[in-house]
């Protein structure tokens, strides 16, 4: 019996996710080395290698700590922490560690403190503008960066170029996304050409949901590195990653209170549950998730028409309905949400009860 | 060592805070009960009771049942969960529960569900507009529950009205607030004044941290449940509850890239540690948190002009300073911030690091 707000996850629909993304992978003819912040769950790890996934990437030293035990190739990526040494030395006394740097200073930390190999990857800035070394602008410090690994090839092993296209979050629609998908990876390729002759070795590794889900051209690439479409989100069928149907997670939340004069639903299901993540569809409506339809089996449908988390205090939500719908709600009553990002859900909930047995599984640590 | 981000927590100012909340209280002569979903935390809980607390309000009855260790006298400020009835009926036969009604329908449920005494609430909807009933609109509403609770005084003892004027939070500035304090708490002792004659015992509950914060005049109130103030954050400085100065946390985070020529600095700080609350100041600019200056001792001193946290992705915090600035920062360097909503900072991190010596507190369980 539900008495407070539970993440639902449908094995089922995020199954097929991994699946969808691992034959994208191999019929582009690059490796899939999916991130891990969305779920942060060994057993949902595991499923991946149900597909014959044997490398994934994490956001934190914690996380990857923390994976470790199930996962011996694993990447960092997140610009790397030198006041994380000691974390990075011991990974990389156990597992096939890879890191990102993205200065001459990190990389000259790194080669005096490094006490076990570990693969470095030159962090690109393909048109995001969150962090990383800009091509041409920044081609000195790449340089530098280039002879600080040739001074230490044994503990600093170059593994190539890597970028996050986190731009394409601002896209809608598919073309939107295939663009800044050829602008990024044509950078990419062209720092490829630039040092291929010099590090015949050299790869590239890109990858954000949205261009890995809708494009299709991946020559040149030799990994990627989606993560959110394991669950997708309302965000992502916004930007046009997904249809609403492939979104695997939703929070069911207990109905506490209706307000049939200003059609509006108390629930309890606030920002400690769903995250603050709000989204402005195409229509002008800023909201924090939607509401779908119940099924007896425990799964959830299709989305109520006009019916959204309208705002978010810590523990309260409050939903909008059509006029002259709130009759339909009572208190004791269970809604279900879609979350507008579910990194961020499945972070702020910390466990998910699977849809076909309400068995729990718990995510593990934060990063 | 700091390698990864951690809440600085600085006893002196929160025990400042708390002090003058219960000095407040004091003089204006209603009963603090203050709210702990800030904090979260059974140690901070006790600093209350150096005060001569000995009644405090949360959010969630899973709260409630982990402060019901310390504490036997909880009110749960938030619409009744009918679903959790078992958990009422379990924590009303062990301490001096008091709940929150917002419709006859819950309370008839309860009528028939209760098998303790439980302290009852009317919810009150004093201009906020998030939940409870309307004086006059809901007139009748009001009275169909006290007849409710009139065929069952044993088991709901009516204690009166409580209310939330979180519309505080859109003020900006003393004038402002006090009005919102004053309209507020004007229709609660209009209802007051009306059924006193039939309920001598009934009571007012108000509170939010703005208008306790700087309002004077609790005439006719006769509880106040502010929560925020205990550590008090960038957004109560806008709004005009406290100065900086009187924030009582803040997030110490390492330096993981530096970029020049956007101005930028990138931290390991994001949203799962931050959380995502934006605040625009009168200015116009939108941030989610400032740099502070660090002090020798472990604390933090003043705001550092014009640099704040301008994004945050999962993990990442990017930092706006101004132009020129950017090489007083390295990788490896530290920088603390302030935050924009305590609330949900204290909530997606989980745990406290005293400023004075070091030592570890742990927010003990979510809603």
């Amino acid at each position: 019996m539900l008495t407070q707000p539970v993440l639902l996850l449908d094995e089922k629909i995020c199954r097929q996710n991994i699946e969808n993304m691992v034959c994208k992978a191999r019929n582009a003819d690059v490796r899939l080395r999916p991130h891990f912040k969305t779920h942060q769950s060994l057993e949902i790890g595991r499923w991946y290698r149900d597909y014959g996934i044997a490398q994934m990437t994490v956001s934190s030293l914690a996380m990857a700590h923390r994976f470790s035990a199930d996962w011996k190739d694993i990447t960092v990526a997140f610009p790397a922490n030198i006041l994380a040494i000691e974390q990075i030395n011991e990974l990389a006394s156990r597992i096939d560690l890879g890191i990102v740097v993205s200065s001459a200073y990190t990389a000259n930390f790194l080669r005096r403190a490094l006490t076990h190999s570990v693969g470095i990857w030159i962090k690109t800035d393909s048109g995001y503008g969150r962090t990383g070394l800009v091509p041409g602008a920044d081609a000195a410090e790449i340089d530098e960066i280039l002879g600080i690994l040739d001074e230490a090839p044994h503990r600093m092993s170059f593994r190539g170029f890597l970028s996050h296209a986190g731009h394409s979050y601002k896209c809608r629609g598919r073309e939107e996304i295939v663009a800044v998908h050829q602008h990024s990876t044509h950078l990419m390729k062209e720092l490829k050409a630039q040092y291929l002759g010099q590090y015949p070795q050299l790869q590239l590794s890109v990858g954000d949901t949205p261009t890995c889900s809708v494009a299709e051209d991946f020559s040149g690439i030799d990994e990627i590195r989606p993560g959110n479409f394991v669950f997708y989100d309302l965000m992502q069928a916004e930007i046009g990653s997904c249809h609403p149907s492939q979104i695997a997670v939703a929070l069911r939340c207990p109905v506490v209170a209706v307000h049939p004069r200003r059609s509006e639903i108390v629930i309890h299901g606030g920002a400690v549950h769903l995250a603050k993540d709000a989204i402005t569809t195409a229509d002008g409506l800023t909201h924090y998730g939607r509401l779908v339809v119940e099924k007896a089996d425990g799964s959830w449908g299709g989305l109520v028409p006009d019916s959204y988390v309208k705002s978010l205090s810590q523990e309260h939500g409050i939903l909008s309905v059509p006029a002259g719908e709130t009759d339909r709600y009572k208190p004791g009553h269970i809604v279900t949400i879609l979350p507008v990002h579910s990194c961020h859900t499945a972070q702020a909930m910390g466990a998910y009860t699977l849809v076909a047995d309400g068995r729990h599984i718990d995510r593990i640590g934060m990063g």
